[in-house]
């Protein structure tokens, strides 16, 4: 039997499961953190390949998901932003002389895209924009039936565009990006500073309330909470716009935990939407998703990438 | 011989030539004004195909880039800006009945792009992002060899994408697009609204300055007219630089009236380009081309187009 074999590098779980030759059910699959002291993070990668390598040797490739920038061509990761050390870390042939199969990287943000359109909600589609909506924005895009990855593996920071040069600082340190604007760490940020301004809501100025709070209080009724996020969702909307003049997909595709707050977020995006738009042929036939997969999203791209040789 | 013609529809110029299996120099060629009354442009159009059609029949392919949004799978133009009564005009079926050969349709801008990834400043390059700026902003993309046209033929906008929602309306009605502040229109509405302010240059407020004399005057180091490309060059830099964490190219090529400022425009574009990038890995290796075709880019993108099949 074909067996293909995904890791999902996560900046706290590591991953890895093993699949047929077809579907997304694992044969066999394990779990553990990331970073655990006095242990190497690419020691873990390789213990936790072995723990799910099939008894037959039948493995046939194996794809990761791993966070940062990523050199897809030469399958080195230029920089982990959330594992200290990893720098220009040439993990692909690290564990292709370990292994002896082939070995596919990709960036965590365009794995879960992948995963999405080949198993999760961009079904069918050839055109797929997928954004992840959390601490920051990441994402990734499906152009004409391919991964977006650019000529050194480093397109598809969709999160990392400037929408307003006077907007607040991004956590990359430039000023306006989409990312400062709607990101869930935006979102409490700007709650926050606007507590501090003596703004009146139900929320407490110490300690800062999180996202989840701000959401909370945003369906009990309160007007900063709401105004928190019809901000986002404005910044949202014209960074999509942008996208759709970009990219003309037939999907989009939001995940990640600050996506989940619905209505709140996408009510002030789609208005925002309707009115940036060159031409209503961007959005007439345009179909708009939850994420399918969920936390699985990394792990079933890597899974779709190890199936692409 | 095997041979392709290109069809180059303008809004004043509709030109056609033909070409043998290789090579960019033309067999026959012709040039005609695309509007006249009492002929209609699509007759004009089966007109010039005839004039350059080869004696011995023996063409493959044509390929015609037409102004405006095509739906490229279709061959029908949605709409053309400067040549009324063009609504979804269905082109390609219109043309192959007359000739019998495969007909492929492409936006200007776009065919722009594929020719000077194929034939000019793009050669060799697989990720391409092409920029035409002149009265106003257009463009296309090459990415991993494949010029990007979107689920419906809508894609590579790159000039109506929002960088300040508190900027200058776009000739599209929408606020703050990169067009509204880096087009020779833009500038141009710049100086004219500066000197109506009372600013001083050797400018005269009327007749209003053409961005040609304005780039005139900033070579003669008129302060406004310097400040006039200076703010268009900067927006461009920002404009740049989200194409480039979005896309990855390897090179960049400028083409269009206003791309010949020069160091007008270009200087402050890549001062701005280097506070705004993610990572120096995005410039390092980054090549920055003129346009090599001239106007003969949308011709040759046609004719690469035609031989795409």
């Amino acid at each position: 039997m074909e067996t293909y074999l995904a890791v999902d590098i996560g900046g706290t779980r590591l991953r890895a499961a093993s699949y047929p030759a077809d579907g997304i059910q694992p044969i066999e699959q394990s779990r553990i953190p990331t970073r655990v002291v006095g242990s190497s993070p690419v020691q873990r990668i390789i213990d936790q390949v072995k723990k799910v390598w099939p008894k037959d040797s039948s493995v046939r490739a194996i794809g990761v998901a791993a966070p940062g920038p990523i050199d897809t061509d030469k399958g080195i990761i230029y920089s982990a932003p959330n594992i200290p050390g990893w720098e220009n870390l040439p993990l692909r042939d690290l564990l292709e002389d370990v292994f002896h199969v082939p070995v596919r990287l990709g960036n965590d943000a365009n794995m879960a895209a992948l995963g999405e359109w080949k198993y999760g909600a961009g079904i069918g589609h050839n055109d797929v924009l997928y954004f992840t909506i959390s601490t920051g924005i990441g994402g990734g895009v499906i152009s004409a039936g391919r991964l977006l990855v650019g000529a050194w593996g480093l397109a598809a920071e969709v999160g990392h565009v400037t929408i307003d040069p006077n907007g607040p600082l991004c956590g990359c340190g430039i000023r306006g990006h989409l990312e400062a604007f709607s990101s869930g760490t935006a979102i409490a940020r700007y709650v926050a500073s606007e507590l501090a301004d003596g703004v009146p809501s139900i929320l407490p100025a110490s300690p800062a309330p999180t996202t989840l709070e701000i959401a909370a209080a945003a369906h009990n009724g309160d007007p900063l909470a709401k105004a928190a996020f019809d901000r986002a969702g404005y910044y949202l909307g014209l960074g999509v716009a942008n996208y759709l003049h970009i990219f003309n997909p037939s999907i989009l595709i939001f995940g990640g935990g600050v996506s989940r707050a619905g209505g709140l977020l996408f009510d002030p995006m789609r208005a925002a939407l309707k009115s940036q738009v060159l031409s209503p042929a961007y959005v007439d036939r345009l179909a708009v998703a939850q994420a399918a997969l969920g936390d699985d999203g990394g792990l079933l791209g890597a899974l779709a990438l190890a199936r692409s040789g």
